[in-house]
């Protein structure tokens, strides 16, 4: 804040300056298309207006179970309707919602839980042995409630206070929610780094409201277009990770059809794209290259096209942009982090790329994106000089937004590294553009330092990536005696019987040597085809397991 | 707020919460579609960049000139891309826009600059006649800064520091903003109500940052669809008046093609329409009708067909959207106030309806609207208890939303007129519909209360505008001592040299009557044919002057 002094006037007393809460975000829905519908699966569908009454229901059902503001409540669930509604009553009666990352370890599940100071478990029953042996090491929580697909008993050692369903029933349809401060906690939930433990991010009621707006924003404009009230949308990114980045609540501020598939098997997801008309969904490559590989989907037996996905969490490559755009379906990038809500940049397609052919809009559609409104973004050198916006120089990526998170909860030191000077410092690295796209080209800690040079490991999975019979590649540096480090690569050929070898790949870059698009020590001197690439509990590649492996 | 105790954070000491700042918006345009234009009548464009630079040049300016942050800056230009400079700049170095409204007498005038504590002026050469007779009463104005259409000499009485265009063009075009609160206060204005002096009504960053981005979501969401960044935007609603609806700011975030008119005449309405391909404007009904009555328009000598004009401040008629429809013109209502910043509710055509034929759409686009999201409504009795939603129970209509004027400018009395029970009390009645729709059916203070009945005159006047040989009509109480109230109608005929008799009226009105729209006392007793009807600055009806000529 700077030493000026702006008018500030006091309001009238009786006057209410309307906090940003997350239940404004459900009544605009209601609003919006009280018709339009929330489905799992294939096992239950209700309109936006009996959404409202669940919420309602559910918030009366946790408040006569003893929960109160202040609380932290843990949810062990798979996506669904339920997580849905728990999104939207456990904050609004002012508690905290715990999203647990149900593919962390039993050990370090129990951390976060612990670290949390959760007082309250909604567990889905495929949850129940995991949660059986940390239960007596968790001693201040109150009380776990069921949640079922059908009802049937349960033998379990955790102590239930009944469920889902039944006690919801049970309940009235209003509940006279409270007014609150906006920058009480909503959400928290662990993000897991490369060392030490998992971090916990939170963020407040006004954060998520504004996170909403400005995403509502990006996916109306022209030149992204993505959801609306008249939308289907599905994520395809665990609601335990980051609020599915946010999208439910901004689908709820719309009124959009939402549609929850449980847990991510290929065959339901395709079936409830096809049966549902799902038009838009969002995940991480990993996830996306899952679905166009279903066989259904790769024999053209079913038809997406049409649907248009959104992805993040790593770079979109152009093969995959190309090869889901051969079955007809719109793919894009958007950039973000646990820590930033997540999301900060989006594919808006410029006016005139966005009506030029698919090969002009593909380098487009795979760079990060533009800052939503709201956003600041720089790239900046190793003093934290802000770098020209001029597509080439380099520098990490830097940002300042109304919903980034404030701190790592309960972790000083840890804050004190991811906020400096005032900005959230992202640990990537990458460039802007003179239309102000950024590009990210690596991690600070992946970049592979060579011969007195910086190669982004990222750019070299993405040439790598476009040789025949690759299906996967992961880019590392290597200790080197000579160049400091090289580039090492680890290749899943998509046909395991007949998989390229290492001199194939070698050969293959040669093309972008000469094109000037790599030096030649940017060719991998170690390329090792094996049958899985390590992966982090939300699909990333893991570097730090991959670098152990090599 | 409740008395409950959520959890509440404190920030890593470095981390930045990016207060809601009026900057974010111009970065967020320039960002969209730096190359979209910023065009004045037919005098000057340039595109967004360049307006940037412009915005950092006045500021320059400003500061220059002596302008502090705190300081209440004037302003009195015609719609122009200065004025949105204006919008722009003077926030954003912590000062308050005082958008003066040129329409109000100088005595007026007068007591609204010396209300308001100006302490420097930015003059259109057209109103420093106005100005020169007032200069002496206003000791604390530090300076006046004279806009020009084109640079020549002007002889005045008024303390001139330069000319905008001159000073502008000396100072560099990189201005390093300072952030600070956002509840500063960042606009103020005045509105004229039926008794007593002007009230200042003003508005923070934070109200507007969150205005805009309710506007946004509402502009592009199907079923209205009204702005985007491949649209072009010109307003006909003063910029002094409620910043323009703030859509001014709205279409800066989007990055839309902004057209501004000057002055409104009905000719250059008319050739910017055309010449600019104008998709959206908003304004009063009166000058709707002003435009599609121009001979050109009503000829069909120009095909204005594709334009989109969101209707407000007054009730849209069936009449006048028929008339427009008929020329091809999409209208649709909106409605909020002054204290409102201004927006309330806009009509979002549900899916069905927007399908629908335009008969099925006409009665729709004619109602207020849904609550734009973060919007709470409630009609309530006179007892305060919110009334049931089903387009029948009409009460006062009441909102909370967090971009609601705080207070009226140190007029404590009124304030506390305006918001009770923490609600702002808008001073209409009006009714819900099982969909959320707002109809809003008169002022309170108009309603007209007869055997024991309230009719509203708002009804009355749509019912009479759909008399043929009818143009324009205003309708109040009279006292009666049968019934209290009579309904009593000033008419305009479309045309003078054959007005309809009052019995054409009233034989007329029969037909409502007969299908139980109306009671056979809601046929006015007194029809007066005149040729214009008294409005006030704003192009409203003015009542309180209607009641002393009828």
């Amino acid at each position: 804040m700077s030493t000026i002094t702006p008018k500030i006037l006091p309001p009238t007393p009786s006057a209410t300056n309307s906090p940003l809460l997350i239940g404004d975000l459900l009544e605009s829905g209601v609003r919006m298309a009280g018709r339009n519908q929330i489905v799992y699966r294939d096992q239950c569908r209700h309109d936006y207006r009996h959404f409202r009454e669940r919420v309602h229901q559910l918030a009366h059902t946790l408040t006569a179970l003893g929960v109160n503001a202040g609380d932290v409540v843990a949810v062990l669930d798979w996506d669904s309707h339920r997580y849905l509604e728990c999104f939207f009553a456990i904050p609004m009666i002012g508690a905290v919602l715990h999203t647990v990352n149900v593919r962390l370890s039993p050990e370090q599940i129990l951390y976060t839980m612990e670290h949390a100071e959760d007082v309250f478990v909604l567990v889905h029953e495929d949850f129940v042995p995991l949660l059986e042996p940390l239960a007596d090491k968790l001693p201040n929580i109150r009380g776990y409630l069921l949640c079922q697909e059908e009802a049937k008993d349960v033998s379990t050692s955790l102590p239930l206070v009944g469920e889902f369903e039944a006690l919801l029933s049970e309940q009235p349809d209003y509940y006279n929610f409270p007014t609150f401060d906006e920058n009480a906690v909503a959400t928290l939930f662990y993000t897991t780094g490369t060392t030490g433990n998992p971090k916990g991010v939170f963020f407040t009621h006004r954060q998520l409201v504004l996170h909403t707006l400005g995403e509502a924003s990006t996916f109306q404009a022209p030149g992204c277009e993505l959801l609306n009230r008249d939308k289907v949308y599905m994520p395809i990114t665990p609601m335990f990770h980051v609020h599915a980045w946010g999208v439910p609540y901004t689908a709820t501020l719309m009124g959009a059809t939402q549609v929850y598939p449980g847990r991510y098997e290929p065959e339901m997801l395709v079936k409830l794209l096809v049966s549902e008309k799902v038009d838009f969904s969002h995940c991480v490559p990993t996830l996306l290259n899952m679905v166009v590989s279903a066989d259904a989907v790769a024999s053209k037996q079913v038809d997406l096209s049409g649907w248009k996905v959104l992805v993040g969490g790593s770079a979109l490559t152009q093969a995959l942009a190309s090869r889901a755009w051969s079955l007809g379906i719109d793919t894009r990038s958007a950039y973000g982090m646990s820590e930033t809500c997540p999301l900060l940049t989006a594919d808006i397609l410029p006016r005139d790329v966005g009506k030029a052919d698919f090969d002009t809009q593909l380098p487009w559609r795979c760079k990060a994106g533009l800052p939503v409104p709201l956003v600041k973004l720089q790239v900046v050198d190793v003093d934290g000089k802000p770098l020209p916006h001029d597509g080439k120089s380099v520098g990490e990526v830097r940002a300042q937004a109304p919903w980034l998170t404030q701190a790592y909860y309960k972790e000083e030191q840890r804050s004190e590294e991811l906020w400096r000077d005032g900005w959230l410092h992202t640990g990537d690295v990458g460039s802007i553009d003179e239309h102000g796209f950024l590009t990210i080209s690596d991690r600070i800690k992946d970049v592979i330092k060579t011969g007195g040079e910086w190669l982004s490991s990222l750019e070299l999975e993405s040439y790598i990536s476009q040789c025949p019979g690759v299906a996967e590649v992961a880019v590392i540096g290597i200790a080197d005696d000579k160049w400091g480090e090289r580039p090492a690569a680890l290749v899943v050929p998509s046909d395991l019987s007949n998989p390229p070898t290492a001199e194939d790949v070698q050969a293959f870059m040669e093309q972008f040597v000469k094109q000037g698009a790599i030096n030649r020590w940017g060719i991998p001197s170690l390329i090792r085809v094996v049958d899985e690439i390590p992966k982090t509990s939300v699909g990333k590649l893991d570097k730090k397991r991959i670098r152990t492996e090599v």
